[in-house]
């Protein structure tokens, strides 16, 4: 086994806690990769929030980090010591079901194994996430970073990056297309980049008209306040797609009377039981679906259009001694728009 | 005003009421339609029960007819005395909001006006539907029944059959598409006959095998039962459109489960609020959607495929005077697969 530093956390009260975790020795298709940079994802506040305490199985946040490959095992050809490579919510998955067949891991029928809080599904250990300063996973799950892409601002594609384009993709967005991001944290600013970047009418939807500055700024084309009952109104069967990447639980409806006829409201920011009018969908032939995480193809897809745009997250990077700064300062939305643990000190 | 016969309902503890209503005298773009046969829709019962009896504004059912017009307005040039035409559930609408001007007056931003239990939106008089021998409506809500179609079989088309042809149409339903269709009532029959005459591989989904000749019989290429968990299982993601036309309220997750990546679920039969898991739309990028009646363009297209393919509903008629027992029958399922009243017996 391997040994290396990683930010443990105990529950929702106490401050995550620096202490050693052990990787597993390489398997011959393992690469060992030293996190540079590990995003901060909402997913990891849940967990966290989740996280029962002492006595429960550790729990090392993180699912989206960029890196350096520090080893490879015999088997593995795609990557070299001294590879820039990044990591997604995804470390493996069944390989032969319809999905991993399709290139959709994400919906693996046999459950994808997940970054951290998942078990490995050949040693049957927990796995423990990216707040750490070395990770070891399959080469399959790994990617080569694109050259040009900043490893700090790059690690955020790699969850809620992928997350806002497998849908965008899926939901055939172009340059005839016009799309509505609804929220603007982590994954809203990163949806608002690549709708515009793929040419579609993009607009921001907010609660407040003080987002407008950031929105124009991210490349939207306008601003719509969804407390402004005139503005919503005219803005009724107005959109081909709607991102609805708002965390907290909200009522459907207003956002689904923007959506045009046949069009589709894509929800990703909160993913509990909704209650939908089914006339709400009627009226329209207006779709709701979801999305989440991405498959490798998609992933590969999404990082070589990242890189040939120039569109990585807008971050605030922190050393990952401040880890629990960015937690609560994320918990409360105080954010813009994504923070990104440097895990160098680490080695301190 | 014009007098004529029609059947009232007075409440759902109490047998229809044989008595005269009054149409209203044809406006210069009226067409006056002797109704011939009208179809008994699971609305018609929803209306019956909601009614409040005595007291309350009088309720004439019946949305799906078929019939013979008598009488045109000074401005009607479409539609000559005898012509044989057909009537859905709509008979006005606002003609200017966007959704009116795309040929979509079902989902009109002002509603649509009505068949019955409408608000006529000129002289502002209650509408009262085709349970009767007579109906007057605007021109462009009538549509010329096509040669070679039975008017009895094909009154169902008028309802039931163009709120499964809207989705088929708009979910592209061709050749290539995996349809199935869960609930074989009046909605469902009607599906499997369009979904395999558009060539889609057609399933049929039951909670009971003894269904399986009916399916069969209607084209349907094999029937899958819902109660069946390992033949369910083996139908996971599997197909690109389900058409759900169950009435009951029943749990989304089972057929959301047989939906391929990316494909549609249509819920069609049950309209009221239901509980979505959102996962279960995430996990394969799953839609839902819902949609009801048509439109102008819609309904003439559908006609015109009807007579084309050949397609009619599955009729049992009953004269107008056995009404009370076509509902009741409706009403605990024993009909294949829908009633329709003829109303030459209001002659009588």
């Amino acid at each position: 086994m391997r040994t290396t530093l990683a930010w443990h956390a105990d529950g929702p009260a106490t401050p995550l806690r620096r202490a050693p975790i052990q990787r597993r020795d390489l398997r011959s298709d393992d690469v060992a990769v030293r996190v540079d940079f590990c995003g901060v994802c909402h997913s990891d506040l849940h967990a966290i929030h989740a996280h029962g305490g002492a006595g429960q199985p550790p729990l090392v946040p993180g699912h989206e980090f960029t890196g350096t490959v520090t080893e490879v095992g015999p088997t593995v050809t795609a990557y070299a010591v001294g590879d820039p490579v990044a990591v997604g919510n995804i470390v493996d998955s069944c390989g032969i079901c319809a999905m991993c067949l399709a290139g959709q891991e994400n919906f693996c029928h046999d459950f994808p194994t997940l970054t951290y809080d998942g078990t490995d599904r050949h040693g049957g250990s927990r796995t423990l996430g990216g707040y750490a300063r070395e990770y070891v996973l399959r080469d399959r799950f790994v990617h080569a970073l694109p050259q040009g892409l900043d490893p700090a601002a790059a690690a955020p594609l790699l969850c809620a990056g992928i997350t806002v384009w497998e849908p965008l993709r899926a939901l055939g967005v172009g340059p005839s297309t016009r799309v509505a991001v609804a929220g603007l944290g982590g994954l809203g600013h990163l949806a608002v980049k690549l709708a515009v970047a793929l040419g579609a009418d993009t607009t921001v939807i907010s609660r407040t008209p003080d987002k407008a500055a950031g929105a124009e700024k991210l490349g939207a084309h306008r601003l719509l306040v969804s407390t402004d009952e005139e503005a919503m109104a005219a803005a009724r069967d107005s959109f081909d797609v709607v991102l609805d990447t708002i965390s907290a639980p909200h009522d459907l409806a207003p956002y689904l009377r923007t959506v045009a006829m046949d069009g589709t409201l894509c929800q990703l920011g909160h993913l509990g039981t909704v209650d939908v009018a089914m006339t709400d969908l009627l009226i329209g032939r207006k779709r709701l679906t979801s999305a989440g995480s991405g498959g490798l193809p998609a992933t590969a897809e999404l990082l070589a259009f990242a890189a040939k745009h120039g569109i990585v997250a807008e971050v605030e990077v922190l050393p990952s001694s401040r880890v629990d700064e960015a937690l609560e300062r994320l918990g409360r939305g105080d954010v813009s728009y994504r923070f990104v643990l440097d895990l160098s000190d680490l080695d301190d």
